[in-house]
């Protein structure tokens, strides 16, 4: 996912688009709304990118972009414990990084679809899960992976963590993580 | 949350209604095709609630009855780890007998916005976080708090555990919920 081929003006237009997706919805936000948070014509938005369905796909490619980092970091790794934590890491650092879209990423309707039919997303979550699973994908490896991939962005996005710290909710996060594989855990 | 209040048609209504909801959202089914489900006149629908709203209502309580039962039962519990394992293992038989509609239960918009907003429901969300959170609120209870309501109703509905029986599902995910908590694993 090369978000490199977006221009400046595209960036703006991502960037205001995603501040609104996570207000109002994907479908509560038009097109208009995304030109008058900018302060420009809806023509100039359109000139960006012909239509909603590219900003959201510009979008999704933007916020991936660094958890396919992530994936890519960990699938360098041999050792199965260190390609864990490298991928729970940065999973971590960029879900805490990006509490206040996370939700939106993970529960827009229309967002949930994208990330579900639209390569490169498929493909990347399918990635996630293979560190995640390791080699044998028994039962318990699939639970764990399934929890681990709703849990971390969830909780991220939870009223009961809302008051907590960025660093805070890191490194607690990380820690529950750590326990789910039977990693080492820092007290 | 008092489910004996409906009568055997209400609750004939409730459940038709629940599988359109999962299969379409509640947005996307009508009471029509409610009444279609059943094979009765949309007026038949409206003679046992008179509101869309009323059916949502009444699915969630119906649904949430038992969830009720589960924080009961734990708040009877004078010892906290007792307590723990109660609800844990409440809420992990409840997730997965009800695997094909949690879903639509945590994620549906209409849904999400009731159990938020209209009691009894926040009232017993609350409930259940108490019962996790334990005496001491701390930032790592708070957070693997959050994180055990997100992943065991996640868990559920995700396509990494689609094909694994009812019975391994729940071991699995009672084991890792008892991670989450230190509380003793078989193996």
């Amino acid at each position: 996912m090369d978000t490199a081929t977006h221009t400046a003006a595209q960036s703006r237009v991502v960037d205001a688009a995603l501040e609104l997706f996570a207000v109002r919805g994907v479908n509560g936000t038009s097109l208009q709304m995304i030109a008058d948070a900018l302060g420009v014509t809806k023509a100039a938005v359109y000139h960006q990118f012909p239509s909603k369905e590219q900003i959201v796909v510009a979008t999704a490619e933007t916020e991936l972009a660094r958890l396919d980092a992530a994936v890519t970091a960990a699938e360098a790794e041999e050792d199965r414990s260190r390609a864990l934590e490298v991928l729970l890491s940065q999973v971590v650092d960029l879900a805490v990084e990006r509490r206040h879209v996370v939700s939106t990423l993970m529960h827009d309707p229309v967002v949930v679809r994208l990330l579900a039919t639209h390569e490169p997303f498929p493909r990347l979550m399918a990635r996630v899960s293979r560190v995640l699973l390791g080699a044998a994908p028994t039962a318990e490896a699939r639970v764990r992976a399934a929890m681990t991939q709703i849990a971390i962005g969830g909780a991220v996005s939870h009223p009961l963590v809302a008051d907590i710290d960025d660093d805070t909710l890191r490194s607690e996060l990380l820690r529950m993580a750590r326990r789910l594989f039977g990693l080492p855990v820092d007290r």
